[in-house]
This record gives C-alpha cells, sequence and structure tokens, in this order.
C-alpha cells in the first residue's frame, strides 16, 4: 500500500474534517516525561498527572515535558494553567494538522510534522508533534509513544549535558527538538535514495514489468515528503522572519542554520522527483526498444519462411499438368533456387540493419 | 457526464456572459428563513415577505437572513432598504461569478462557491452563496432549497446555543458559514480521494480499458475543484490582510484557522493531480507491457512452427524424384530433426528470456 | 487552416515589422460615425470628413467618434487637432499592436484586441481596436467596418438612455466599450467549450483518427486566446493600479469589475488547455488500447491455427513410409487430437484474460 | 546542423571561457566608419585609424563610429582616450557575452546580441554587438564586416535626414540601433514562422519520416531565440528602469516602444514553442494510428486466410481413410464451407469496424 | 554509474546528516600553503603548523593560507585565533554543505562547490570549498589535495605579479578564487555540450538502443549542476545585495561580472535540459517510427503471399473430383491468376504508400 494521501478523522465533538497523511491511533494512553534543569541541577522523572508539572511559569531553570498520546484531559489543565486559546487545544487534539507556528507573545505555538517508515519500511507517515514554548518551558505533545523516538538524541544530551544545551534558554532547547525532526528527513530521504539508486542501476541493465510501479511508489512518497517539507520550511522561515520575542540572538543563528537544512531538502526532493521522471523516460523506451526487438524477430522469421512455404506449397498441389514436376532435377532445382533466396533475405535483412 | 466547466446564462436585462459551472437552475421558489438572537434570545421563523425582516441596521442582536432562489424583487428591495451598489445586487442574481470579497466600509460582500456531489455522485457542481453582512446582520444567499444544507450545521448550534457562536457578533456567524463551506471541500475531496485510491489499487495489480477514463473524469474534478478553491483561499487571505472594520480581532484568529485550512485543501489538491499522472505513466506502461506480452507469445509461436511448417511443405510436394521420401527411415528422421530444431528453438527464446 | 500565430507587415513608410495574428485587410474604406450628448440632448450622425468633429475639446456634454478603417490622413488630422505623440498615431495605422494602455495626462491611449471567428466559424482572428480617450470624449478606431459590431449593445443603451450610460462621463462610455469587448471573449470562450465538450463526449465512447487534429486544433486556440487575453488583463490592470485622472472612482469600480471577468477568462483558458492535454493522453491510451486488442485478435488466431496447420502438413507429407496413414481411424484420431488442442488453447487464452 | 549552443574560446590573454553561440570569426580585417553631424552639416567617411576620430568629448554635433572586427589595439586606444573601465574592454573583444546593460554615468555600455541566418538559411547564429555611447558619440562594435548590415537604414535614414535622427541627440541614435536590432528579431520569427505553418500544415494531411527531426530543429531555434531575447528584454528593461543620465525623456518613450516589442516577441516565442510540441504530439498520435492501420491490415489478412489455409491443409493430408476425399461434391461442399466463412470473418471485421 | 545526488557522513561527534554528492575522500593528509605579500614583496611557503602562519590580523600585506585536507585540530587553532564561531567550523570540517555566504562583520565566510569529473570523465562530482576572508587575509579550506587545482591559475598569477592581483586587497584574491571556482563550470558545460552535440548529430542520423540511457546520464548530469550552480548564484548575489563591509566598490564590480557570468550558466544549463527532453522525443519518434517500418515488411510478406499460399494448398488437397486439375492448362492457369494477384496487390500497397 502506498502512502494515503489524505485522512479524515470525524470526531464526536470536532465537526473539523482534515486531510493529512496518518496512521491509525493505537492507543490513548498517555505518557509524561518532564526534565529539569538549572545551570547546575538536572532533574528527569515520569509524571502521573500534568498537575505535578506545575507552575511551569516563574520557576527558575528550564521545563521540558514530553507528552506521548494527546488526551484532551490534560491538555485542558495545560490550556487553563498557561491560559491559552482554544483553537491552539484543538489543534493539539486534531493530529492532522498542517506545520504551523504562532506567535502569542509569551509562548510560541507550533504544530511539526515527523515522517517515519511503518513497520517493514515499505511506506512513510506521518506524526504531529505540537511544540508549546515559553520562557522557561517547552511542553511536546507526540501522538502516542514509540520506542526509538527522535527526540532520543536530545534527552541524552541533555542527561550527559553534552554540548551547549544546559546553558541555553527553553528556545534552544526548541530549536534542539525541531532540528531533530528535520534531521530525520536527511536520514528517510538517504534510504529512498538508496533505493531510487539501486532501481536506476538495475533500469540501465535491463527492465522488469514491475518497474513502473515501483517508480510510481517512490514518487508518492516524494508527492509525501514534498508536501511534508515545504510547510515546515515556511514554519522555520516565519520563526526566523517575524523574530518571535522568544527566540534569543543566539537561537537564530541555529536555526538559519536549520532552515538551511531544509532547502538542502527541498532541492534534493526536487532532484529526487526529477530523476524519477527521467527514469520514467527511459523505462518507456526500453520497452519500446524491446518491442521493437520481437517485431524484428517475427518480422524476419515470416518474411524468410513465408515465401519459401509459398513455393513449397506450388509443388504441393496436384495438377495433372505440371512439367516440373517430372523433370529429373526439379526438386533439387527447387532446394537451390530455395537456398538463393535465403542468402538475398539474409543479405536484405543485414542490410537493413535488422541483426 | 464530466462536469462542464462553464456556462453561460443571457438573461433579458443582464447582457453579461458568465463562465462558471453549475448546473441547471431548477425552481425559483424563493424561501426566507430568519434568525433572530441577543445575549439571552433566540428567535427563528420563515418570513414570507423579506420587508418582514426589516428594519436591520441600529437593532440589537444578530439577525440572520437566509434566502434561497435568487429573486430579483427581494434583493432589489434588500438594496433599497441598505443602500447597496448596484453591482453586488447583480452579483447576487448573476449566479456565476468567481469568489470574491468586496468590503464597502459599514457592510462586506462576499461571493463564495460551494461544491457538492450531482445526485448519483458522479459528478461536482457548485453553486453560488453571496453573503452580505453588516455590524449586526448577516444575509445568505443560495441558488435553491436544498434538503441537507452545509449550513445545518450552524443552525443547529445556534439553536442549542452550543460554543461561542451566539455570543460573538454577526463577523463570527459569517466566519461560520465560511468554515462550513471550506469544511466541505474536505468531505468532497475526501470521497475523490477514496476513488482515486481504489482506482490505483486496482492499478497496480492489473489494467482495464476504462482506466484512462476514469483517470481523467478524477483528473477534470481536479481541475475543477483546483478553480473553485483558488479564489476562495484569495477572498479568505484579502479578508485578512485588508483587515476590514468588520472583522473583529478574535475572528481573523478563526478565519486565519480557514485559511490554513484552505492551503492544505490546495496542497491535497496538487497532490492527488499529481498521483493522477503518476497512475496514467503506469498505465500506459503497463498497456505497453501488455503488448510486449502479446507479441511475444505471437512471435514464438510463429518462429517455432513457421519453420517446421515449411519442412512438412517441403515434403508435401510432388516431385517425382525426391530421394528422401524412398528413404525407410525418412519419415522418423524428418520428425527427429523437427524435434531438435524445437528443443534448439525453446533454448534460444529461453536464453532470450523471452518466458 | 488554424489560426496564424503572426504576421508581417510592411508599408511603405513603416519600416516596422510585427507579429499579430490578423486577417487580411479588406477594404481601406473610413466611416465616420457620431454620437454626442449631454444630460438632455443626443445626436447620432455620419461624418464625411473629421473636421466635422471639431472641436473635441471644451465642449459641453460627451462626444464618441467611431471609426472603421484606419485612415492616416484622418488620424493626421486627429493627432494635429488634439496633439498627440506621433508613436500613438503609428501603433493606431499599424494595426499589429499588443494591448496596451498609455496615460498621457490630458487623454489615455488603448490598444485593444477584439477576437472573432471567421466567416464559417472554423478559427479565430483578432483585429485591433484603439481608444483614445479626453476629458469629454472617446475615439475608436477599428480595422475595418463590420456589420454586427460588438460595439451595437452600447450605442442600443445610448440611443434609448438605458442604464447610467448617459448620465456618466467619457471615461463610463470607455468603460462600456473594453466591458463589450472583454465580454465577447465568453461567447467566444463559450463556442469553442461546446466543441471541446462534445469532443470529450465522443472521446470517451470511442476514438477516431481526425481527433488528434481537432484537439491540436482547439489547443491552438486557446493558446491564441491567451495571447491575446493576457495582455488585455494587464491593460486593465494597469488603469486600476496608475489611477489615471482620467477615471473616476465610480469607473474604478466598474472596472475592477471587468477586471474579474478577465481573470475568470484566463482561468477557463488555463482549464480548457488542461482539459485538452488530458484528452490527448486519453486519445493516446485508446489507441494503444485499441492496438492492443488487434495484436490479440491476431495472436489468437496465429497460435490457434498455426500449431494445427503444421499437423496437417505433417500428414501431408509425401513419406512413403508413414504408419499413421495407414491406420483405420488416423484421421479420426488426428481430428480428434486437433479438437483437444483447441479447447486447450481456448481455455489457455482464457486464462490469461485475452478475451 | 544545429546551432550550437555554446562555443568556449581561449585567447592567450583572457583565460575567460564563455558559452555563447556564435559563428566561427572569418576575418580580423578592421572597418572604421565615420558619421559625424550637427544640425546643419553630415560628413561620412571611413577612417584609417581611430585616431582620425577624436576628440570625441566636447565636440559639437553627433558622431557614429562603427567598428567591424574587434580589434584590441583599436580598443585599446579608445579606451585611452576615453578613460573606461578595462571590464568593458575585455566584454567588447571577447565576443560571447550574455546582453547587459551598464551605466557609467558619462557613458552608457550595453552588449547586444544579433541574430542572423548562416548562409543557406538553415540555422540562426548570434553575433555580438556592443556599443558605447555618450553625451555625443556612439561607438558601435560588430564583430566582423558584413554586406546588408542590418544597420543599413539607420545609415540610409542619416544620410537622406529622413525622420527625426539628425535632430535628436547620440541617445536617439543608440535607441535607433537598438531598435534595428529587436526588429530583426521579428524578420527571423517570421521566417521560422512560415517553416512551422508549412509544415504544420503538411503534417495536418499526413506524416513523413523527417518531421520529428524537423520539429527538432525549429524547437532548438526557439530555445535559441529565447535565450538571446530574454536578455535583451532586461537590457531595455534596465534602461527604462534606472533612467540614466544619458537617456532623455523623449528618447525614454521610443525605448519602452521598443520595449513593448521584445514583450511581443518573447509572446510569439513562447506561442511557437508550445505549438511545436503539440505538433509533436499530433505526430505521436498519427504513427501510432498508422501502425495501428498496418497491424489491421495484417490481422484482417491473417484471420481471413489462415482458417482458410488450414481447412487445405486438412484435405491435403493423405490418410488413406478420410471418408470426405470419396464424396462427390467434398470439393465444392468444402469450397462454398470455405465462402460462407469469408462471408462471416468479413461481417465479423465491419462490425468491429476495422475497416 | 551516474553521479550520486546525495551522501551521508556519521561522524562520531556530529550527529548532523547532510545530502551532498561527494566523493569518498581518499586522504585526511593535512597540506597546509602559504602566500604573503605586499606591494613590494612577495613570499611563498608550506607551513608545517598552522600556528606559523599566525598572527593573520594586524598584519602588513595580504595573507592566503590554503588548506588541503579538513582536519578539525587546524581549524581548531584557527577559529580559536579569530574567534570565529562554532557552526562556521563545523560548515568546514563537515563537507556537505550547500554553498552559503555569511557576513560576519570582521570576516565573511562563503561556502562553495567545486565539480570536476572523476577519473575516466564519465561522472561529475563536487568538492565543498570553504573561503574566510578578513581585511588582510583569505584563508581557502579545499577537502583534499588535488594535482591540478583549479587555483593554479591564481597561484600563477600572484608569482607572476601579473594583473591587478597583487596590487589589489584580500576580497579582489576571494573574488578571484570564486571566478576561477565559476569558470570552471564553463569548462565542464563545454564538455558535456560536446557530448550533447555529438549524441545528438548521431540521434539525427539514425538510433541506437543506448542512447536513452545516455540522455539520461546527461540530464541527471544537468539536474546535478543546477543543484550546485543554483546556490552559487545565490551566494554570489548576497554579495552583491548585501554589500558587506569587506568587499570594496572595485571588487563589487568585478563580482557583478562573475555574477553576470553565473546567469549565463545557469541558461545554458536550461537550454540543454530542453534540447535533451526534445531529443528524446525525437528519439522515442524513431523508435515508433522504426517499428512501423518493420511492421510494414511484415504485413507486406503476410498480405502478399497468404492469399497465394491459401490457393496452393486447395489444388494441394486430395479430394477424387476437383475439376480444375484435370484441365490442360489448370497449372498455368493458376500461376497465371497469382501473377495477376501479386500485380494488384503491388499497386495496392504502392497507393497506400507503403514503399
Amino acid at each position: 500500500m502506498t502512502p494515503k494521501l489524505y485522512r479524515q478523522i470525524k470526531k464526536a465533538g470536532f465537526p473539523r474534517k482534515v486531510l493529512t497523511p496518518t496512521l491509525e491511533r493505537k492507543s490513548k494512553v498517555v505518557k509524561i516525561s518532564v526534565m529539569d534543569w538549572t545551570a547546575d541541577s538536572f532533574q528527569e522523572k515520569e509524571a502521573q498527572t500534568i498537575e505535578e508539572c506545575f507552575p511551569l511559569r516563574g520557576k527558575e531553570g528550564v521545563t521540558w515535558i514530553n507528552i506521548d498520546g494527546c488526551d484532551e484531559d490534560v491538555i485542558q489543565k495545560i490550556d487553563t494553567h498557561l491560559g491559552i486559546h482554544p483553537l491552539v487545544l484543538e489543534d493539539i487534539i486534531d493530529t492532522h494538522q498542517r506545520p504551523k507556528a504562532e506567535d502569542h507573545g509569551d509562548h510560541v505555538f507550533l504544530v511539526l510534522r515527523m515522517i517515519y517508515f511503518n513497520g517493514d519500511g515499505s511506506d512513510i507517515f506521518s506524526e504531529q508533534v505540537s511544540l508549546l514554548w515559553g520562557e522557561n518551558f517547552v511542553i511536546s505533545f507526540q501522538e502516542q509513544e514509540r520506542p526509538g523516538d527522535v527526540f532520543d538524541g536530545v534527552r541524552e544530551r541533555l542527561r550527559s549535558a553534552k554540548g551547549r544545551i544546559r546553558k541555553e534558554g527553553a528556545d534552544y532547547l526548541a530549536y534542539s527538538l525541531i532540528d531533530e525532526i528535520a534531521d530525520y528527513y536527511f536520514v528517510i530521504l538517504e534510504r529512498l535514495g538508496d533505493r531510487i539508486d539501486s532501481l536506476e542501476a538495475e533500469l540501465m541493465s535491463g527492465i522488469r514489468r514491475e518497474m513502473p510501479v515501483e517508480i510510481h511508489r517512490l514518487k508518492k512518497n516524494m508527492i509525501f515528503l514534498h508536501r511534508q517539507m515545504w510547510p515546515l520550511r515556511d514554519v522555520i522561515n516565519s520563526l526566523l522572519r517575524d523574530e518571535p520575542r522568544l527566540v534569543t540572538k543566539t537561537t537564530q543563528i541555529y536555526l538559519r542554520d536549520v532552515y538551511g537544512h531544509t532547502i538542502q531538502i527541498n532541492d534534493t526532493i526536487d532532484a529526487f522527483r526529477e530523476s524519477l521522471s527521467a527514469m520514467h523516460d527511459v523505462y518507456l523506451s526500453s520497452v519500446s526498444n524491446r518491442m521493437n526487438e520481437v517485431m524484428k524477430v517475427l518480422t524476419m522469421f515470416s518474411a524468410f519462411f513465408i515465401p519459401l512455404t509459398f513455393l513449397a506449397g506450388i509443388y504441393g498441389m496436384n495438377f495433372e499438368y505440371m512439367p516440373e514436376l517430372k523433370w529429373r532435377y526439379g526438386y533439387f532445382a527447387l532446394l537451390s533456387f530455395m537456398a538463393a533466396l535465403s542468402v538475398f533475405m539474409l543479405i536484405y535483412f543485414k542490410r537493413k540493419k535488422w541483426f
């Protein structure tokens, strides 16, 4: 199955219909993990209720709350605690949004989409990741828990205090999360690129009947990635252009770096698409060439034997008076004539460069 | 029948010719339904004449008049009552306008187009919906009465006082109507997307002769939707950009949300179009492949039997002197030679990977 | 004959070569018709010389002079009378200009192109219409007299004093003329659209050999219309954007309306073009499918009879010792074997879904 | 040979490599022709050395020096005399520049490209024309002398004092030269357009095997013209936009006229390109149709005769016991059956609309 | 092997994944060459350690340090010495960046990509060149040492004090390096253009089966070049537009010249791409034509001989009563009839213009 390009979810209270590719949600289990640090302390725990993590504002240090599974209650409580617009709440719960950035002054709300392969690596899916970040906190909402999260790298750096991540503010953490999501596109592209390359190498040496379908599948993957990547680029660009109060000059530089990467990814997607189209052209030419070969074999066989068979037919007739039949060397004369005709035909086809 | 891409209407007094896809208008019955509410009251009725609803300005609360069937008289009266530009009147009556937004200071005039499937769901059509909204009223003009109106959801929310719709002003009502129209595109796209998906799945496993026509039909639907959607997006964008006096800050936020949806719809339409083009390519490749298969069968049969038949023809000739015919085992020798030739041919075709 | 995309005219004094599609000019007869009105008077006449119409400036009321046939003398006199730049004169005479608008302060000069079908309706041609309009006059230059002029509607409204045309100034008259020209594109598109629709309907049920040529012809018509329409849109847009002194606020609103129509026309042309391309794809697929059908019939016939004929050939040989020939039921045994082989072949082709 | 799209010239002192299509330079003979005029005098001569023409600045009247053959010495002397940037010198000598305009305050430097057909009119080439123009002089550099120069018209007008050319300044002369170059594109397009038209007319009535190559050649010509025209348009636009001090208001108006022409030329090139692509589609369809015809003939012949031949083969067998052979009217019965079968086949193919 | 469109490098400390085409790095040997000059002195040496070259700031004259092989230690030291942002360091080491320009006030950082053919000239690869340039120094970082460096020309000019290179500042040196890199694209394009031209010439006279693959390879090269060139153009443009403090007015003029070249290169790449697409179309048409030829030969042979063979089959039947067989001239009558039929067929095919 190729990735579905759309999905509609009709939830009781939410008449909103959306069109974003996604997998069936498997669980609604909510898992809340909290990391809390100042310049010299670091603390990590799993919270049972979201209230454990409050208050978020006015605290010292930075808090990162990661919520797997978008539970309405939990989000409602955060909403009430921080005084956030109800549309933000809706956007987090309805996980089929287009990536977007909203600067609400004392907090920035980002909708991002993370892509990953499905189980057997045959298809790509996307999942919504919402980021809500304020002066000294970042809350990330993921659709469901997933072992081998793309955020594991960030967690590791936080725990080991590697790099500057524990020295900088909440915006640097937000940048790190965005960066991980964007970088994961490279991983996906890398794997798809390998497939394109091997398909191309195969195509150069010969054709298989399944190739158009495989090219089509890769093309659809590229359409899908393009649709995911383009708005992500816009989101980062709007963070750079609008310069929200919460993004420091330092983080701006890092964000510009991510922005450059998204452009590179888009360039690569475009190059892959062009490449796939060109491959389809090569495939079609090859099929035509093959057909030409087959036709030539048929035509040569027919053109070679049909006249000979006709001649044999002539002398297989039962007319009473056919003088040639009586000739002593009639048979051999005919065989010789046939041989001569064959040689002539061979020369003719050779001249026409049919073989 | 595929959706007509244009239609011209020549009405007596209106020499204007227009090019918007539409269904034949079936009735000119006018139905006026009025909803009237303040913070604490709500009233709903069917008006016989438009005058019953006046005055519209200066009243407390919000009034929503929905008019099914564009009768010139009725619109003329509203025109006179509210002092509206005659071109607006023309635009309402001539239901083939391109979506547009006009800010006239004390009222905003919107032309929108609502899409829906025809009876058996095989085609899409569009109908004009005009919105005229002022300080405390919204008048919506629909081409004709239609059971299962897209506005039913709004009516329900008004009656049950669900959400914030009865607490906000006329602009929020206008937003709600726009939102319903835009959301209905998702429903249409959802259904078309299902068709595309099932056609694609079918195409992957085999081809049918009708497929190009079906792909063509879906493509035309996409061209049609694109033509309807693109100006709708512009309309909402101009409401956001020009910030008319009548649109409050609160409603702006909601409109921005709808705007995001229209972008998502356009993305999806584009992805569908690309997908359909790619499917046509796959179809063409498959037809070529099929032809190749058929040609191979023909060529193999011919190349296999034509030489053998020739040989049989040779020994069917009636020459008096053909020494082989007299040989004791001539017949069996020939049969053996034929068998050997057959085996040779089989090996040859096998090597050429023809089967 | 498809519409020529270009034409060069080399006139003695004008070394300028131009590239605009046009018909051969048939006559150089000049016809000058004048309409003159104030709020309460209306006068219409045919002038023999252009001097009869002077003075144009400083008069009360509005004067509309329509000149059929671009005579250099006449234009030279107007030029001298009004003091107009010689390039404007050249542009009127050399009727192969691209549509353009020039604001010269006390007069606006427009070059427009009017399209119409040729005699038998098989092709589209365009003719230049130049408008020169000042404070209280409009001079329109047409290439030649033509019965059933697109301006007849405006003349009728002027004579009958219908609408606001006699109440407004020269700019409203100019708008009315532009509006008529733009509206006529709808008529042309309407007729072309009907042809596309009927060709499409025909294509859906079967193919004819002439279809690609017909599609090609319609495509060229669309290329032609696009080339005519696009600059017209620019002309109207520049009148809106540059706000020439001679265009009143009221007329601006009407011009904006025409502008909307030109966008709609362009949208429709684009949709038609896409549609025609898609139709060509369907045609190609159908041809391929047809060929496939033909090939299958050939292959089935061949594959069915070739082995049988070979068998018959075997037993037509004249070997002296062919034991089967002597068998009592050899003939019937062979017939039975052939029948069995036929059934087997039928089942094989059925399995391969060849019929 | 189709026009080469690029050429590299590696000259001793100039490591710059360039990519502009051009013909081999045939001669390095330098010819300097000078025209000199004031309001009442006119003088024309051929100069042996460039120094004869100096001083250029501070003189009364306008001087036009046309240099055929780009000799480094000559240009070096002009350079020194007028104090021009060395890059300008390089650009004149290295005749593979992209058209560009540089405003150096007291002189404007233009690089233009003139196109012309080669000897037998089969291909298009371009040659660089550099214009260096100051307060009261224009120096034009052409790659080599060429009988029937495009500037002959200007020379003629200067000699005969026709038009305003001797009354205006150096910038009007420069405009006239640019105008001649731009107008020559119309001539080229005219001739190519004739070829396209006749090829199209031919295509409509039947196909030839060389057509794709001819379409390809015309396409390449269009790619070539587009590459030459696009920067020319930019050059003129930059003269209009940047309003160099040396371009008077009067000349601006004329330049705007040329600018309009370049847009028209670009429109025409685009229309031709689309037209050629559409013609290729028609060609492909026609080839497919032809193949279909051929296949039908083959299939009909085969399907018609193969069963009959099989029947004849049956009764040509030599079985001892074949009862039909003994029947009195067996032969005629078989002939009748064959006739009936033929009629049946004819009806069948007629029904399938194969002929 | 066609050029890989992407490559991922995963280095221990750098979790960044990148997508730029590159060759496997062969060595990590670092070579530091230093050139040092003032108006009257020039010194060239190979440094063992980077510290030998310090201090860079505040010195008189200009220093150019070229480092082959991106060693982290070396770059770290430069970083520390000059106080450069760590992201710059990362960008130099991770040699898969998209070209970009960063103005840091007291130094400008450029990432450029140099293209070159691989060993046997069959493929194109790109290598990162980073330039870090300050008031009086330029440091260039190349991925590895390479005999026949593109910078050799600059070195030569420095040594021989040719041109203005030793008279100008560090920015002129930087310009010279950029110019060499951009100019090398012309060399590559020149060679690819030759290949395209010869392939085209070959295509015009006949087709080979490998042509689609060759066209595909050249297309991919163009996609690759486009991806490399486009950002290079942006880099130079941003240097022109942002006018960094370090770029003098003089150098601006030279940079504008390079900018013009990059536009010319992009134009040429586009023209080549269009040309290659058109060539693929020609190829497809030629294959179709060929198939048509083959089919015609087959059909003519079949249609010619099948009826004749059938006739021969008829008179080869063994019916006892076949009156024709007994006729005296039956055999000759049949032969004459066959001859007549043959002539008729020949005329028929001639009329159909099959040969």
